[in-house]
């Protein structure tokens, strides 16, 4: 059953025993640990070309984004990539190796991204997507990429195709 | 100022555009969204040998661990890293690559460890270390190592040694 939730009122407070200030509920004392969220998802490749899924919700509806998504509690990060696939892009993925691992600290969030390859010829869009294609390089619409972590690992990607061994990327360089 | 908490009474419900059941505290409606939490930590290396830290703190206080902790909002996966090498053994370190990204779903954490080494010869026991240690390969107290992933961490990393691209690990197959 769906309800409607109101606004707490915080207040900040170092609970006892810990370094930092969190922020307190004043009215039932709950103490809300704010910790960085993790994003999984994937590079999925079949025959040479890459999946790329067309946002159907905020933000940045419209746009062309990897599937990826918020990992949940009970999954690895792995499955947590093979899912997102799954809901995003009705696609069975098989996970190859990590690619990189970006930190967005604006936002407090932690993504790891895998590649991956089609565990069959076979993808659709979720309900979260508005269309699903496989790509060249050359069809790749830059322009209209959701996020630019989308952006960085498509390039380190690229940069590193055919290689079986390399360390992975973080964020690049600015 | 420290307070004294006291425990929300929490029901399960899903709120409205979420696919999940989370816990909702019943005096305030605030929606617990639990995310796996993130733990960073490195391998630090200097002249062949490896750093450990004796746990000053439960749990498996006592046992010997690599410098690792939860990452906080505001720093990237390698600034954590660093933090924790700088606060359980006042060392200053450099971040070479990425070891393993591992998970550990019975308590939705992800531990991500970093191969690092010390940025100057000086480090010591942090308050939450009894006291830190330089060993070799042969010195490793494998009887007393707080937790299996501190073991896991240390195997791969061997297997490895010397060798500048390789994939970065996940759990070892059971």
């Amino acid at each position: 059953m769906a309800i409607k939730t109101q606004t707490p009122d915080f207040r900040r407070e170092t609970p006892e025993g810990d370094s930092h200030e969190r922020d307190v509920c004043t009215a039932c004392g709950f103490v809300n640990y704010v910790n960085p969220k993790i994003v999984t998802g994937s590079i999925v490749r079949h025959d040479g070309r890459i999946m790329l899924c067309r946002r159907a919700i905020e933000p940045r509806i419209g746009f062309w984004t990897l599937p990826a998504g918020f990992m949940e509690v009970g999954e690895t990060t792995e499955e947590a990539a093979m899912r997102e696939a799954r809901e995003e892009a009705n696609a069975a993925i098989v996970i190859d190796r990590l690619l990189a691992v970006y930190t967005i600290p604006r936002i407090a969030q932690v993504q790891i991204m895998y590649l991956a390859h089609l565990a069959e010829p076979s993808f659709s869009a979720g309900p979260e997507s508005l269309e699903v294609m496989m790509v060249g390089w050359n069809e790749i619409p830059w322009e209209e990429i959701a996020f630019p972590s989308v952006t960085w690992a498509l390039e380190q990607y690229r940069s590193v195709e055919g290689v079986a061994d390399f360390a992975p990327f973080s964020n690049p360089q600015e």
